[in-house]
């Protein structure tokens, strides 16, 4: 069945409106008539089913049906911080890490990145990455669209790691005199010593740009508390990484059976 | 350090001759200079570390200073069978599934496939993919490059099936009813089972296009031995199931630490 997001406030009792490229998607792509039945969420904590009881092109009416949709997130919440990648690649990554579970995306600036930063671009990209994550989200059958923050400093990323119960920091140089290890050792020494708490499990994965990450960023990343991991003898793109990284922990998490 | 994949024939005792598109971006691209030293690989059983001894526009002529290089290749040897994608999509799972670590592409033809597929055009598309997995395969540092074999009928796939230790066939149905279970718990299963045997652990990974699989090749498979395997709640897209389950392979088999 056809997912949408839409905002809180569409939700009105009994009812909701669906607006803009949605109403468009739904009237002239999907063809939808009266009765069809399409999921809608608002990415929070409301995940329905509903039946259209209005076709308008600027807007669609529909009533609800079923209010118990079952549940797509993944238990650990997962955050993914990418350095800025040549391109646009950083696309694909929010493409692809949306589908395979994400809750959120950190673009951020390190050492070796060498795309040109563009403060004046900055809403607009943001925007497009959004976009992305959203018909991500729909397609994968999420319940939530993962947030897509903005550019943050290196510095910024190193405070932001101490609210993670795990901080993973993609390093090649892992296993070659770095101190370090390879992501299935510390996966799974993590989920062993969980320990049941209220709250969800958050993890971070980082991910460098083309160039990876400098030895003093790694070092200071250990500083903050990220382990330093390695993905294999391979070496793996810059828009690989995080998504190999992020398929590792929903394997080990029990996303993908087991456990 | 830069890797290039060259024929045996190549190889000429304690020399290599480097041709064509490579030598141009050994000269061109890389710049490089008599004395710089690249990896050289046959992509069968030699891969070493060489240096420059001659500089021609045309041909590079190397001389070998050591045989021993690293191998990066997996323990276990990963086919991805995928059901033709729409677009170029083929050529992201191509480069993907190189850099994680595929030995073998087999593109197929099923009912929900949706692309014409042309004969004529046949022969152009697997040198195009095979090129695309050539230059993966350097990127990722491997010490071969995967072959990508002409395009199978569903029937010829089934046919190869009993050939692998393990095919885990991708079916979003499986849980709804359907026999099957989630890819975890087939891999460790499988993996708690494995004997030690002289032949490499070989797995067939099959991945549907756009429209997924019908119940009948589902069935079909089964009977042929594969196991329907379940990637999470999360829908992947036709380019992304098929990485996702390698990357899982991977993490399952040691190649990203533990074991």
């Amino acid at each position: 069945m056809q997912r949408y997001f839409v905002s809180k406030e569409q939700f009105n009792g009994q009812f909701i409106t669906i607006k803009a490229d949605d109403a468009h998607h739904i009237t002239r792509v999907m063809r939808m008539k009266e009765n069809d039945q399409v999921i809608v969420s608002d990415s929070e904590t409301r995940t329905v089913i509903a039946k259209i009881v209005e076709l308008g092109s600027q807007e669609v009416k529909l009533e609800i049906v079923d209010e118990q949709v079952k549940n797509t997130e993944p238990n650990w919440q997962v955050s993914i911080a990418q350095a800025l990648p040549k391109g646009d690649k950083m696309e694909l990554i929010v493409q692809k890490c949306t589908e395979i579970g994400a809750a959120q995306f950190i673009p951020f600036e390190s050492q070796r990145v060498i795309v040109q930063y563009d403060h004046k671009k900055e809403a607009k990209r943001i925007e497009r990455w959004q976009k992305i994550a959203k018909e991500a989200a729909e397609q994968a059958h999420r319940n939530k669209i993962p947030s897509v923050e903005v550019t943050h400093s290196f510095k910024q990323l190193l405070e932001l790691m101490p609210q993670f119960n795990l901080v993973l920091f993609c390093y090649e140089e892992t296993g070659k005199g770095k101190d370090g290890a390879a992501i299935k050792d510390i996966l799974t020494t993590f989920n062993l010593n969980i320990e049941q708490q209220s709250s969800p499990i958050r993890i971070l994965i980082v991910a460098g740009s083309e160039g990876g990450f400098t030895e003093q960023e790694a070092t200071q990343a250990q500083a903050a508390g990220a382990k330093l991991v390695g993905l294999g003898a391979r070496i793996l793109r810059a828009e690989t990484a995080g998504l190999v990284a992020l398929a590792c922990v929903m394997y080990e998490s029990g996303e993908m059976g087991g456990v």
